[in-house]
């Protein structure tokens, strides 16, 4: 059978791309990083996706980026803003996709997996560089010869299914194939449990996408 | 001034590039990763490196590898060879170089630095495949497209000096250099207190580059 890993956030993109390699058949084995971001829920809603959508395995590895800060997810002192910005977004986390791509290459090679899922997406998050097709491609030329599977010619794909649907067709996309996006959690600043503030650019995309798709958003809101 | 990440295991062969990269005139930080490996006083003998050499700053980020397991250094239960093996030996970490170059590239990123450098060697462990020039090339592509510095145009290169040389090579440019060897740790087996047992991998390359150098081995060895 086919084995893939799939990288899983929490939120409402990773959980359509876990769903997405389900339906294509993959076995999947779901990775989520706890690497001292702000917003904790996240690591539990994966949790949750991961049984609800049938991965056989679900790791959470645990990495301090805060060592490096640089980021208002990884840094307290940095503020999550409330209002749209222009360029890159300081919630940017520095090098993160590239670190996360790097451990879903070391959990494909224990499990022998031939693909590697990521939900990034180039067109509501532009803003990210690690979010691009060409890094994308880059790093798939990496996978490809940094491991003792590469030598012995096996290959990993690196498979983005939704990088290039807008978050509405994500919502839609989610909603056919039976994901539960109450179980998922996008704010940046979420409540331990798990509500979220609506307002930080993880908020705005997420309530557009639904509203866009024309589907019931599910998102419990504080206050 | 120009600056530099230097990735600094606590060995001889990461020493002797910090050495290099200082006397070619780069401001150093030094990046060591506790990924849960056996030889833990290599992190002792990094900091002690660190220190000794110049760097400006040094940092340690904690990263448990033993998650995914698959190679004798994150395995207790696999044990390290005490002879010479064919093939790509069981000390091998998957995906180990392409996980340490994506933090480096984070703290890179960070720190404004323009290079990354790494001791991999393609001579003496020819069996590890991400210490290869041809993945070190791969993984260049990634760093200039995956971060906002690459966005704004920011270069950073990969540097590998000692990449084509010997052990006894890389022991005479160090000891010109004044690397105080004592400082290092190599054996995947060390005891608590550093000492090497003289017979793993690590050791034999080591106490064959001394002798090649035609230098003391100022290694304590157990026992």
């Amino acid at each position: 059978m086919k084995s893939a890993i799939v990288l899983l956030s929490g939120g409402l993109d990773s959980a359509t791309v876990l769903a997405m390699a389900r339906r294509d058949g993959w076995q999947c084995r779901a990775l989520s990083i706890d690497y001292g971001q702000r917003h904790r829920a996240e690591l539990d809603a994966a949790k949750r996706v991961a049984a609800a959508l049938g991965a056989v395995e679900h790791r959470l590895v645990a990495l301090d980026l805060t060592v490096f800060g640089g980021s208002a997810l990884t840094d307290r002192s940095i503020d999550v803003p409330s209002q749209a910005s222009t360029g890159i977004p300081v919630t940017y986390v520095p090098a993160r996709n590239t670190i996360f791509l790097a451990l879903a290459l070391a959990y494909a090679e224990v499990s022998g997996s031939q693909a590697i899922f990521i939900g990034v997406n180039a067109i509501d998050y532009s803003g990210y560089p690690d979010c691009r097709p060409e890094f994308l491609a880059a790093f798939a030329k990496v996978a490809n010869l940094g491991t003792k599977r590469a030598v012995e010619g096996e290959r990993v794909t690196i498979e983005a299914p939704i990088v290039g649907m807008t978050k509405a067709d994500i919502v839609r996309r989610g909603t056919g194939l039976g994901v539960d996006f109450s179980l998922t959690v996008s704010c940046y600043n979420s409540d331990a449990a798990g509500r979220a503030c609506g307002r930080c650019d993880a908020c705005r995309f997420r309530r557009q996408g639904f509203a866009e798709a024309g589907v019931a958003d599910p998102t419990r809101y504080q206050g």
